[in-house]
């Protein structure tokens, strides 16, 4: 295993720390780093957004705590969840009495603990569940669809409106609809090395890939002989429309998003691969994000996600956001 | 070869093409892909800033253009020089009579052309050359020293005082000096694979490391066994403290940066670890840098690089910026 580590029980601590120096205009950790938090206190009467899960997705979730996204969010170990006393310690230093709102990937551990947190809490929450996976229902962490890269659209969205006043009730449905409304599938060219277990996750021939990996390399839907950029974005673009049914002149966002070992080269070059796809589906891509912002390691590869906008959510999308990662209008 | 491509004739100009679409509201592609430059046209009495060199690095350069850093990039195919004509296409494009500023990393193929570039170009124009890399004394493809990451630093400072108003000569000037003030090494755990070459730049084994790489996997210092994340940036940053000289209490610029293949978890260790070095040092991180802007494909690896600022230059470096890979204060 060749990382840039100490030691595998200190991988997450010295990352986490790392993070906060870089960022202590926007961060803070909690005292024993169970959570990442604002540094500005949430204003009186907002909803506080928390999420979580394991690490090794960076930038999800830390790099989108901040102004217009998350209050705080949660670092389980490397593809871990986190427990439910880091999420009750984060909702106590973040929550000021409008509630919180649990946004969650669909994967069993996250859902049990997040669910033993939100039952234990003795403050107003509910919960998003996130699962945009189109690619298998059920899996090795997984009842049902897995939460991948749609989830940090659902951040993005959910966190605009929170922070204009909408109240919990508002935000859990639109948490609700905009997963909805947002698809994703991926693809691995190779294996990620979760850095406890010294050896990569599983083993891909040299000109094989999986398709419709999850962001944990769980197996997808077949392994194939690896094809052009255009055969794939047409095999991930296709399951998403498929699963999606948009009507024509639909407008979407586009994410190609890397798994943490694709260059930016092969990114852009799949943004022109889907919109190839999109176009032929009379579809209308009004926004994009392309970059490695929920990813699997060092895992080669990308996914696709789009999400269906409408006038309200394209604001939310476009309304100032100050994270570590995503960063605009301010 | 494992890469998400059509064919690699292709590469470049289905990536530029993607990437134009995702940042339509930043940046167009001249009509044969021959530069990307801003949408909007300079402003009078505004110098152009061009820079360029071979692909495979992304952001840089294409990702720098917009406002508050480059007016336009010239992408040369992967790790190949863009050519003359190029440049004067860029030039012609952007300038509005006050000047072109050319950034150059020093490498003998982009020095021969822009050079070329300047003596056609019967504007005014001058040159900062790029020459950060204090791993080695001329290279593979150098005659002197490398430019590297730092090439980011200088493009953002000079860009910030080009936006202000700076003439041609008071930008050279500060290029040059921020380029004095600037210092990088990097280390590769693996290699990167061109497209066209189809197979590893360079044979490394499962247990070794590059110490001073550069980024198209040329030789750095030595090939070592693979060390702690902590002795690693011992290493790194006491090259570049020792080449800098710097007081006690200086104030600098860390950037740590990612060669394509590593993750964000291990980028942030290496913050942590580079910042004992620092402290250890007395010098003073004021500004925080962490991400893969200067990359080599997919190469696994970082560098650390180290900028002296003073208040001048920390108000450039903070002043507003739009581009697809750097924003804030906008």
């Amino acid at each position: 295993m060749k990382k840039l580590i100490n030691h595998v029980d200190t991988v997450l601590s010295e990352s986490l720390d790392g993070f906060a120096a870089a960022h202590a205009d926007i961060v803070i950790l909690g005292a024993d780093r169970e959570f990442v938090r604002r540094r500005q206190p949430t204003k009186p009467g907002k909803v506080a957004l928390i999420s979580g899960g394991g690490s090794g997705h960076e930038p999800l979730h830390a790099g989108f705590v901040g102004h217009g996204m998350l209050d705080a969010a949660c670092p389980g170990q490397v593809f871990t969840s986190p427990t439910p006393n880091q999420m009750l310690a984060a909702a106590e230093s973040v929550d000021t009495g409008a509630g919180v709102l649990f946004i969650v990937k669909n994967y069993s551990g996250d859902m049990m603990n997040f669910q033993m947190a939100a039952e234990m809490l003795d403050r107003d929450n509910a919960t998003v569940i996130v699962n945009d996976d189109v690619a298998v229902e059920n899996s090795t962490y997984t009842t049902g669809r897995r939460g991948v890269a749609g989830t940090l659209i659902v951040e993005k969205i959910v966190g605009a409106a929170a922070e204009r006043g909408d109240t919990l009730s508002a935000l859990k449905d639109l948490g609700d609809a905009v997963n909805s409304a947002t698809a994703s599938m991926g693809v691995a060219l190779t294996s990620c090395t979760v850095p406890a277990a010294g050896k990569p996750t599983f083993q891909i021939g040299p000109d094989e890939v999986e398709m419709g990996v999850g962001i944990h390399g769980e197996p997808g839907r077949r392994r194939v002989k690896l094809t052009s950029a255009d055969e794939i974005a047409a095999e991930l673009t296709g399951a998403i429309l498929k699963d999606l049914s948009l009507s024509r002149g639909q407008e979407v966002l586009l994410l190609v998003n890397g798994f943490g070992g694709t260059p930016q080269l092969e990114l852009y070059l799949m943004v022109t691969a889907a919109l190839k796809v999109l176009q032929g589906a009379g579809v209308k891509v009004v926004r994009h994000l392309t970059g490695s912002y929920v990813t699997s390691l060092e895992m080669a590869g990308c996914s696709i996600s789009v999400s269906a906008m409408d006038a309200a959510r394209l604001a939310l999308w476009d309304a100032p956001v100050h994270t570590a990662a995503l960063r605009w209008g301010m």
